[in-house]
């Protein structure tokens, strides 16, 4: 079978027999194709280095870990590999736990199991009696899953395999989806179709798509999921639906993925037939507490609840006069006697309180620090108003130094153009992970804070705000994979390079041709800044438009709130434009540790990006480069569109290397981004125009619409609205 | 390369490398599926008498064609066939319309064509200067297409194609689907996933399943699609909407199926600014004009408008004392100089009506023939309630001969299970259409009706409620495919078999095993007489639980119109069951032709699958087989039952012949319907048994929980109410 000549027909074979329909299935597989090893080099070592599988033990998670490995193996080799039951032959993959290994084995193995966490894994190229095999192995069952994992990455990302001695381990205990899908299919925020849960046909019918979903985010280290709405049903927490909650944990669990479900603070009184949601009245504590015990009785590794409590018109302990610690604590007692965690939601702000915004969460949460149970988890997002391109940390990372912080990232792309603009987030989270508190001095980082090191928290959380729906492509967008998959990557590691995983990424979801990889990873690098440039450069935020948050709005005044008003933030007049948050303002500064402080609170040493974002400046002040404000906006407008075309060049290249589909559907849809970058520069800049009285500067295109007709655009039925 | 043991270890080869994870796409292809043929003499047979293809013509719909081909036959044969510019090689496939022949191809012609409508098609063996080959053309375009998927499909059904001589032509001039797809991405009555129209996404971005499903419809003869729910928003029709429907008509041209829009009728006022809607208005008239010709200008071959006027809150001529001629033929008038149609709902019932719903929208419409215009054509549902498991024909097929009448079908199954039950619904389609209204005398045939051809119309159509959404297989059930591919058949002849049709169905879908064809035929034809028996045997109707439709709910008394409880349909008391539409009662039976009537008015005479629509009978009448009614009606419900059970029975020996995502898929779902079959069963007997008040004979299981645990079900956010 080995015969050249063979081979060599075989692949002649292959190349003519290349089938015309599959294309639109690349894109359900995600980062996972394992497609066939194209560099040939390449792919003869790998064949002669892997000649079968022994695995040890028979728990689900080894199973479906010994499946993945067969199945991920079957496509970048091309060829089954076998399952062995001893390990007589050589250069065999050998799976198992530290415990389940026997003597000969064992002995191959330093400490190096010991220097990690239960999660962890170690892919080491080992002898037995002069064979040389591979082993993977954890303390359990599920650090053996990501080893395979991430040794299957290796071979998608054409990695050598020789003299292997790799350790890894995630660095964040709780690293979870949160999934704002409600009960009638549609999903907040939701931009690549309707929820993935059928709750029609569960418990019986178990999509194919739920398994994929938890094999996909086992591939990251995704080890929890919200299922639901932080805008949340108590009908969840009904046993009808826990009927179904059930199903999903138990095709999670083989992947160690923990099913975790919103609690609505009122659900006594909704499902449970009390008068009252109080937290301190000891019918609803002890409904809780029943409710708890039935969900455990279903599901004896749920994972807890997550809270968006007095937050948006949703019912919380300030309803009762309590506040969220009473609250927090309350639903944590419920659960802490079998091992749950109470995720508490910082993202609150009152149309009552005539603070500024950006101040109120913090002033809400941080004389509580301390006052939480253990297994509370307060969850905070990226930055202090809500998800925007840009943000600077929110101020509660290193303000609450007892308490355990989670952060908050958001996936899917409100604010950012739906799925419809290519916008890389790693980029932003690592600006966020990387941004330094102060709080313990220089290098207080966010991630430190995050993993718990830098405040010895033995409990640490991340969570981002799922993009995946029931399209095809999980996404909507071919590359807004890459942003679940970054989160993925980021939430086990805090500290690794947005690059390194932009690459990781594309290797294992286009092609490892270096012409391919390079201009392709520049265009991702380079997608975040281009949407802050065409959206909100320099420290705007929060100028889209109303309720959909598609598309600019920088005019709308006219909302109930104050706060949901883009004027309200951008604050633009005849004087000049932005948010005064300085000492001479709403001292929102002062939130941050003084040495942060004093860097945003000095126009000079402010950096640039955040610039209007604490400060209301002329005009004709001049930014570094000697530019006047108004034409420094104008041109990071046109900077923005002109990012985009750029990105268009550089796909309009890569036909070659990417499926019919997939190329196309990307080229569409960097042509509707394109459109739109144009959509925002020209409606923004017209806009501030008024205020600004200034012409455009030359090198900045003019606009071909009016004001009046950029108004009076309307997106009825936008989704996730 | 033909050298026998390099295929004999490419044979083997391909067995060992079956790859793992592709079988979640085989539900995507539909009955396309294009799998290599299996039987090896068969095979052999079709690779040498295909060698190559010539096409001609280089329309749009011509490299549709032609690409399908190929594609198919690369599938197929394993292989790719090459596009050749001449005839000098031999066993070529030659596609073009007929004015592209040259004198040498034209002269294997003799008549065949001018046999045939302009949709229709011939397949012939031929000779060029001692050459085979085969021939596939017609009069225009989209004919050779249809000739090119059912040459395609004589191969996926391991047909012969030697000595070809098959002409072949549609019945129905408009095919259509009608989608109830919402602009908010929901699906009145849609259980398959949420609407394939992306209108976020629209114009710029064209899924690639939207060529697809243009695809797919055309491989079945479909000409037409409603894109919109008929229980319309007039935004549809604003330039914003109609930029994107543009995009989809042109997606959709090339496969011959032209776009047909929803017109609400209150448009006028809610996007045009007028303050009525009155058909009479010149205003009115004049802004229908006016939209019409901005229609055409975008889509040169928009098909027309479907309107639901007067019905469940629609608005309608009849809000300004207009009637359903007056407001069809406005809309006629402003269509017309485009060739457009009109398709006029008759689905209408008013709560202010007290006659029997059934006898209402005949009594409405039946005086209005003869005087609609020639280019509107009335859409009238299966039966005259609406798409229960089994109705009696409409009366208003025969009752028209003036007026073309259009069938509207039901694809979705509302009332049936939704996408959760295996039902056979070509089953249900073909009872309809040979049913004998005796209008003009005996064999008057509702498919003679509808075809045109007893009533001389040369304007004749067809239309199913698609039961399409975004789920990866587009059903929600792989069964539920069948019901859409059998819709398609019919469409084109109403003549057909739905045997036939089932069977080439499952030999494209799945199998060309006998053994499992057999079989599964036999399940599927089944299984439409198991839903009736099951929910509503013997004639009773419109039990379903309310609202959702969902599940029993004979007991439902207490809804506002008096027409929409389940009480009024089967009229249960303790001296029988059954709705008296004789001469006795409603007289229903008066609306149809005399010979018909005398049938269903005798109880005698009256088909016992029909007894209890048209009779209110005796628990203690005696049927046909000697048995009491009572004891009669538990039979047939548990008879669907051990229908079920037998059909789960099937399946379960199937797991050989089909890919492991599609058999699990459909065994999950088959537990479900023989759970919920059970379900009917013991909720309709403990109901009925309080009025009947005995005991369930022997042979009829007993129920295991009470009438009142389920009159406690609630199933809150069913899809698709």
């Amino acid at each position: 079978m080995n015969h050249p000549l063979f081979l060599y027909l075989l692949l002649q074979l292959s190349f003519l027999i290349a089938p015309f329909n599959i294309s639109a299935q690349e894109d359900y597989k995600l980062w996972l194709q394992y497609k066939k090893v194209q560099d040939t080099k390449i792919a003869s070592n790998y064949q002669s280095k892997i000649n079968g599988i022994y695995a040890l033990g028979n728990s689900e998670t080894i199973q479906a870990a010994t499946k993945e490995m067969q199945s991920g193996l079957s496509g970048l080799l091309d060829r089954t590999i076998a399952l062995q039951q001893n390990t007589n032959s050589e250069n065999l993959l050998i799976l198992g736990i530290q415990s389940s290994l026997d003597e000969a084995i064992l002995k191959n193995l330093k400490n190096e199991l010991d220097l990690i966490n239960n999660e962890g894994y170690l892919i080491k190229s080992i002898q037995l009696k002069n064979k040389k095999h591979i082993l993977i192995t954890a303390k359990t069952d599920i650090g053996v899953l990501y080893g395979v994992f991430n040794f299957l990455k290796l071979l998608q990302t054409n990695q050598s395999i020789e003299n292997l001695a790799i350790t890894d381990a995630p660095k964040i205990n709780i690293r979870m989806l949160n999934h704002w899908d409600n009960l009638d299919g549609t999903v907040e925020r939701g931009y690549a179709g309707f929820s993935l849960w059928n709750w029609q046909k569960l418990p019986d019918f178990i999509d194919q798509r739920y398994i994929d979903y938890a094999r996909t985010n086992a591939s990251i280290g995704i080890n929890g999921t919200v299922i639901n709405n932080v805008n949340a049903n108590a009908l969840i927490l009904t046993p009808q639906y826990l009927e179904k909650v059930e199903t999903l944990a138990k095709v999670f669990r083989p992947y160690g993925i923990k099913v975790y479900l919103t609690a609505r603070f009122s659900a006594p009184i909704e499902i449970g037939g009390l008068k009252t949601a109080d937290p301190f009245d000891a019918d609803v504590k002890n409904w809780w507490k029943e409710k708890a015990k039935e969900i455990y009785q279903r599901i004896p590794d749920f994972g807890g609840f997550l809270v968006k409590a007095n937050s948006e018109g949703q019912p919380g302990p300030q309803n009762y006069g309590r506040n969220h610690v009473d609250g927090a604590n309350m639903l944590a007692d419920a659960v802490a006697p079998f091992g749950g965690m109470v995720m508490w939601r910082a993202f609150v702000y009152s149309e009552h309180d005539a603070d500024d915004r950006a101040k109120q969460a913090y002033s809400e949460f941080v004389p509580y620090d301390g006052k939480f149970r253990d297994n509370v988890i307060v969850q905070v997002k990226n930055g202090a108003i809500d998800f925007q391109p840009r943000e600077p940390f929110h101020p509660m990372f290193g303000a609450m130094p007892k308490t355990p912080l989670m952060m908050e990232f958001q996936i899917t792309q409100e604010y950012l153009g739906f799925s419809t603009h290519l916008v890389y987030l790693p980029k932003l989270y690592q600006e966020v992970l990387e941004s330094d508190t102060y709080s313990k001095g220089k290098g207080s980082t966010v991630a430190k804070i995050i993993d718990g090191t830098l405040d010895h928290h033995k409990i640490t959380g991340i969570a981002g705000v799922a993009n995946i729906g029931n399209d095809i492509n999980w996404t909507g967008h071919p590359f807004a994979q890459a942003n679940w998959y970054g989160f993925g990557r980021l939430a086990w590691n805090p500290y690794q390079d947005s690059e390194t995983i932009a690459e990781d990424w594309l290797r294992m979801t286009f092609s490892n041709e270096e012409n391919f990889i390079k201009p392709v990873k520049e265009m991702m690098l380079e997608s975040r800044e281009a949407v802050v440039n065409y959206m909100t450069p320099l420290g705007l935020h929060h100028i889209m438009d109303t309720g959909h948050h598609y598309g600019p709005g920088p005019w709308v005044s006219n909302l109930s709130r104050p706060e949901w008003n883009p004027t309200y933030y951008h604050k633009a007049d005849t004087k000049g434009i932005g948010f005064d948050r300085s000492k001479t303002g709403s001292n929102a500064t002062a939130q941050y540790a003084p040495e942060v402080a004093k860097i945003f609170d000095n126009v000079v040493t402010c950096p640039e990006k955040d610039l209007l974002w604490f400060h209301h400046l002329s005009w004709d002040y001049k930014l570094k480069n000697g530019e006047k404000l108004w034409n420094s906006l104008a041109f990071k407008y046109q900077e923005g569109v002109n990012q985009v075309a750029s990105m268009n060049a550089t796909w309009n290249k890569m036909e070659h290397y990417v499926d019919e589909t997939r190329f196309k559907e990307v080229q569409m849809l960097l042509n509707i981004q394109h459109k739109e970058a144009k959509w925002w520069r020209d409606a923004c800049l017209l806009y501030f125009q008024q205020f600004s009285g200034k012409e455009l500067p030359k090198g900045v295109e003019k606009p071909t619409q009016t004001l009046d007709y950029f108004k009076s655009l309307q997106f009825p039925f936008a989704p996730g609205n």
